[in-house]
């Protein structure tokens, strides 16, 4: 049996999340039972999300168990098989968590996918054409719904999911502006990933400034909003929203270690008439197919880049994570185990 | 040429409306041109809408010019005429202002409708039957869309817009729960509107209190919530909205005078995938005969009773408004003309 470490939570965050929350352990991999699969992680996904479910609060999902796995998307390569439905070899998704070693059983519908990596990179199926591609693809088609010639912002531009939200507004004939946080991140929103504009966050360091920015790289305002980070930023973009304006509330993760993060300006969902929705992709499981089909030929054809931060090793997971709180990644925010 | 008294907007607030923000002016009314009638008004309506015009800052609507007839709805009998369309004697809904009498052009679509009062007391087109009971329907119907069994919760419940929510809401089949100020209203709201629950925000005068007292008139939580204050009440109501839960946002008279009025947890927004849409009910004309049907059913047979304030003479229409920003109306605020 393969020696498996694994990171699990040993105790929950007061305030912002720290290192010491997490534990690693190691233990052999358990014998399969019949229908299960041995999968080897080559890729562990790190996502704000998690964050959240280190509390121990009301929240869209339970909390993690304390002295369990943390909870993470993971792909790679069944090494040992009790499924007739998978081989050794084949390509995997699935929810692996925070260790080398995942076992899966054939009996849990969608636990585990097998995937094609002949024309998309296997860690791509981690973003752009997994979880944060089909948030980014929900978000922006189910709640902004923008026509051709609106305006579309997105926060954490350079990030999985902005970095999505962005190519397919593109696609869609929209003017897009990024917002994300240093000059690096803005020059590849806008000459990597092609967008119309990127503001960065850290040059423009309050509202009156980035309402400035925004009124320059959003002459026209704007019509439909991704939010991922909430906070000052959510309160300047809504003064610049259009009249009949949409909003995806994606995530808020400025609010993540607890801090109040009032709205300045909550009447200006009147005054213009604008649809605020929170969502939770994995809500909306019927919109996958379609969406990973267009990701897919996006990702395919070289039209959708997203950018890789990519730590080593199981032990670099928990301090790779408390920077992608902290925005230290430059796009999708990966753990290499293999 | 009867005498027209009319009430202008002299200046504009600064902070609360105060009376001296308006000037009585009288004058003869105009000789008609072809195509026109003159109308004398029986009622005007005073709506917390007009708050929001008095100002000359970006809002939904133009502001109320200064030294203008300050807008309002009215309902009354033609007494001259020079249109086809329109006899002496018919009785009529329209636009015609704070003012004893009013002009209106046959040609202008939607600017004059004639009424019928066999079964409908004339002053109900202001009210159940007119702008306030279509805003309910519009945002009951196509904002949170309630199912049989699920919560309804509207704030100002007595007033025009609440008490046709509520009512629209019980006959769907729901648990109608409304907050208004003071026992009188709550007592209305309950057994003659019929609610399941009132909470009288007077007794319960912080977010702790109401929302304990929210957790017992609702104890399944709050699935749609109908919002026309804002502020406080709003925060609380928030924090008892169940998943997937919508909310109608109609009004928030508490910021009317531009205090500012934050949103203390706008995450929730995301943590409860909360739908929140803003809305003017006159940008969706083609809802009104449907909404029309069923409200002119529902007040012919008695099932929806809205009470009304009523001021005496145009004069008295500067501080019968004053009034109504400040909850001192019980039900919808009119001002007898004749």
């Amino acid at each position: 049996m393969p020696i498996n470490q694994q990171i699990v939570l040993d105790n929950r965050p007061v305030g912002d999340a720290v290192a010491s929350n997490f534990k690693l352990l190691s233990s052999p991999t358990p014998e399969l039972k019949d229908g299960e699969v041995l999968v080897k992680h080559h890729y562990l996904s790190l996502d704000p999300y998690m964050r959240g479910r280190m509390n121990d609060s009301k929240s869209y999902a339970a909390a993690q168990a304390l002295g369990e796995v943390m909870i993470g998307g993971t792909v790679g390569e069944v090494v040992a098989t009790k499924s007739a439905k998978y081989a050794v070899g084949d390509k995997v998704v699935g929810m692996g968590g925070w260790q080398e070693y995942g076992v899966a059983s054939d009996s849990v519908m969608g636990m585990l996918r097998k995937v094609d990596t002949a024309h998309i990179p296997l860690s791509a199926y981690l973003g752009a054409v997994g979880m944060p591609g089909v948030t980014a693809w929900y978000g922006l088609m189910k709640i902004c719904n923008p026509k051709a010639g609106e305006t579309v912002c997105v926060t954490a531009a350079s990030g999985a999911v902005g970095s999505a939200v962005g190519v397919l507004a593109k696609a869609r004939g929209c003017r897009v502006v990024g917002i994300a946080g240093g000059k690096d991140k803005c020059d590849y929103v806008v000459n990597v990933l092609g967008f119309d504009a990127c503001i960065d966050y850290k040059e423009h360091t309050d509202g009156k400034a980035l309402n400035k920015a925004l009124k320059e790289a959003a002459p026209n305002g704007i019509d439909c909003y991704f939010e991922n980070v909430g906070g000052w930023i959510m309160d300047t973009v809504l003064l610049r929203m259009n009249a009949f304006g949409r909003m995806a509330i994606c995530g808020m993760i400025a609010g993540y270690n607890g801090a109040p993060l009032p709205l300045a300006n909550p009447a200006l969902i009147l005054v213009n008439r604008l649809k605020i929705e929170g969502f939770i992709v994995s809500e909306h499981m019927e919109v996958w197919p379609e969406a990973l089909k267009e990701l897919g030929t996006l990702v395919a054809t070289k039209k959708l880049n997203v950018r890789e931060s990519i730590a080593e090793g199981i032990a670099a997971a928990p301090e790779a994570f408390l920077g992608l709180l902290k925005g230290k990644n430059f796009g999708k925010q990966l753990v290499k185990l293999v």
